[in-house]
């Protein structure tokens, strides 16, 4: 894969300006999912940051699902789904956090992750670090080894990173 | 893949009685999807099902992403998210349904798909089949041809094909 072809599918990333609330700058996927050679290459290059020595990935709902889940399946690893609140059962765990806009809740389905298990988090985009970092906090009330978070963009002026500590954090485009 | 592979995986789906209503028996695809084999065999039985001569696959939010995207992976297809209302700031269309339980509404981004497209609806679980008749209406309102439905598990019992006319349902397990 060449550098030029990962970047040709992340020109496809859309910005557009004050959405969902005034002053955000918000980054649309859409194009890019839409686009089979795009994608590949994204969830090559996804694959390479995450590395090995990895048991599972965990996405967050609902644009990490369309990550994680390819992710997943290209590298033979089960995926756990971090869900918005009300859509399971049966949850591990739960937790509220801050967002770059309003707050939220995440739950982790039971059973989604074992004891000592070392996960990699897959999301699109790294903002201000609150959804991955209550997902790292999730994993980890669940016995989960939190090995890395791997992004297509990372937004770097809102230093999302400050909330992940340790945790290493791959990703594809910064900006 | 030998049937009884496919079989193995399909019966980690669990059956949660009385959620997310009372009288509701839902079913919990969250094990099938954290076990890499199981979500292995499930994606290359469901792209069977898909067939040949379709040049894109539909999603529906939350879980559908997470087959279509691996599905859409491994077939070397592109992937149209269709939405819950409110995360796209520009829409191609957008549909109210009912659900099995309560109402929904589905968005489809501005330029998902082209005209004269042929798209394959890729769902967990058809139902009464609201969900998925709305989204055949959004693709067919934005030019596309719907070729056909493909479901991990269908529930008979529902008549969900009533809702789809000639649409040709696949479905790897009907209960």
């Amino acid at each position: 894969m060449s550098g030029s072809e990962l970047d040709r599918a992340l020109d496809l990333i859309v910005e557009i300006p004050d959405f969902p609330e005034p002053g955000v700058l918000f980054r649309d996927l859409t194009p890019l999912f839409g686009d089979a050679k795009a994608f590949a290459r994204v969830i090559e290059a996804l694959g390479e940051e995450v590395g090995d020595g990895v048991d599972r990935l965990a996405a967050v709902e609902a644009r990490g699902f369309v990550l994680a889940a390819a992710l997943g399946y290209a590298r033979g690893l089960g995926v756990a789904l971090v869900r918005k609140p009300g859509k399971l059962p049966d949850v591990a765990g739960r937790v509220d956090y801050a967002l770059e806009y309003g707050t939220a809740t995440l739950e982790l389905p039971t059973g989604s992750v074992r004891e000592g298990e070392r996960v990699a988090i897959v999301d699109d985009v790294l903002a201000t670090g609150g959804t991955v970092a209550a997902t790292a906090e999730l994993l980890r009330s669940a016995g989960a080894v939190v090995t890395g978070v791997s992004v297509v963009l990372e937004l770097e002026s809102l230093n999302g990173r400050s909330l992940l500590g340790a945790v290493p954090v791959h990703a594809l485009r910064a900006v």
